[in-house]
């Protein structure tokens, strides 16, 4: 069996962040070799006290938590923290005392590029929020495009509506600038979009077998669920959950789970459309110079294996 | 057999302008009581001027011309000319002589006004470039969104890359505030965008046709075709063309050969994607109130029947 992948997930926990989280501690195919932290839905201070709790009930407190940042990359942005989806406390809610656990002296950022430095072209950074810290990386480190093995990003909403108004997903409307700046890189990125995870619904009867089995994360997520599922129902009009940060973590862990198109995404930063992604596709020769011209292109997730994804992380977390 | 339709073609002459004149002036299902001009394939001098030749060639000079704005609604911002998709004279470099025909002293927003009013919900506007003077109408009266019976307009790039560039369409990249305030104006609205018309095209097997038919309109147009041909090379690798402006015309004559849906579209105006149009389709309840929130709706098409539109565009220019 081949080497696990190396991991760094950057994430703002957040329920289906939690859920991420402990299929990746589940997963054989890859070495979660550190946490980053980001606001998005909640503030930064609250994802890292999150990220140390998840950690504590997994019982992996030997995996490092490095803060992010607590603003967007163009500072004076107001962040827009999503409580409402999640509970005011990222966690549905429910109070959890905090964990004893403390993050490392290193900034988010400084971790990715110390990381991606040490294993060049073997780390993949799970990017589960607003794509602050690892456009600082990118701005920090000229080199840390190339040695970064991928990132894999849940963000944008290509050629579908966004989710936190018609235009934005909420992670690229949560630092477009920071999005931007991760797009046009030259790394090697695969966005998987809520074009791709609206497809992936963990259903009611889902969370019953969840809450029937034994396993210890499945316990600990019918906690947390109520809040997240009452949200759907209330937006969406479903009976199940979207599963945006499992989804993109598997395709990850087993790239072979989507299909993607390569093009240039450029993100809008201005006006009533703040946060869209614009995916080109290099079809049309344009008569004039465009922003997307000459610019790296990326990999934007087009299908999903639903059915495969959504099995396995019910058998990932029911075997906890 | 019903009264045929009153239409007025807004519209900026144009290659493809000229086959949708032609194809209405041979549609029995409307009568075509105006052409109002605009800036886009030609600035609105030249489109006037071919307009009026046009209607000479086609001897209906009784049919008048109202000539348009000469700039964008938001005056000041440069005008984007596509004659190199057009030819310099925007019908296909042939340098025809000018016709004797005059437009009459009314300009194309007051012509729109008073037939409007003339003939309540009974006059549709096919506007086929950008939509300037249709946004000035709804400026100068404000009970002309109501009077107007419809408005069926190319324009915009439904979850598709644009032909500008990757994010916006010509007409609607032509003036986007106007767009705009179309788009909002709450008058009866069907966009016909280029996800739509690309499904449309006109082979040069089907030139070859029109080559060597009789039809008066249909030799006509074979002079003209061979730059529109050259630029859809060019651009798209294709050997055939795009109908963009006959296919709207038809889902006005004949609202059959279209499937649409409803929503809510708006127009970004600024930044990279200026001249985007993002189409809401209203199925997710957002938390925040956003730019699309309580606008009127407007119909946005999806399917087009293509073989039916390229038989009717070529039997009618054949059957001429």
């Amino acid at each position: 069996m081949a080497e696990p992948k190396k991991i760094i997930i950057d994430s703002d926990p957040g329920i289906d962040d939690a859920m991420a989280i402990f299929v990746a501690l589940q997963s054989p195919e890859v070495d979660v070799i550190g946490l980053t932290t980001i606001y998005g839905n909640v503030y930064t201070t609250l994802a890292t006290r999150n990220a140390l709790h998840l950690l504590e009930i997994a019982g992996r407190t030997d995996i490092p938590v490095a803060e992010g940042s607590h603003v967007t990359i163009t500072k004076g942005t107001k962040l827009r923290i999503a409580d409402f989806v999640h509970g005011a406390d990222g966690l549905g809610n429910q109070n959890f005392p905090p964990s004893a656990g403390k993050p490392i002296e290193q900034s988010a950022a400084a971790f990715l590029i110390e990381q991606a430095k040490l294993y060049p072209g073997k780390v993949t950074v799970v990017a589960l929020g607003p794509l602050t810290n690892i456009a600082l990386a990118i701005e920090l480190d000229p080199g840390f495009s190339k040695n970064i093995g991928q990132i894999v990003l849940l963000g944008g909403a290509f050629a579908v509506n966004g989710n936190v108004n018609p235009a934005a997903e909420a992670n690229i409307f949560g630092d477009p600038e920071a999005a931007d700046i991760v797009f046009t890189s030259g790394a090697d990125i695969l966005a998987v979009g809520i074009n791709v995870t609206h497809q992936v619904v963990l259903t009611d009867a889902d969370r019953e077998k969840l809450a029937q089995s034994n396993g210890k994360f499945a316990q600990y997520l019918c906690k947390i669920l109520e809040v997240y599922f009452s949200y759907h129902r209330d937006a969406y009009n479903t009976k199940g959950v979207y599963l945006h940060d499992p989804t993109t973590l598997l395709a990850a862990v087993n790239p072979s789970l989507i299909t993607y198109t390569e093009g240039v995404v450029r993100v809008q930063t201005s006006g009533i459309t703040r946060g869209l992604t614009l995916f080109y596709n290099k079809q049309k020769r344009f008569a004039e110079v465009t922003e997307w011209t000459d610019k790296p292109t990326v990999k934007v997730a087009v299908t999903v294996d639903a059915p495969a994804v959504v099995k396995l992380v019910m058998d990932r977390l029911i075997d906890s």
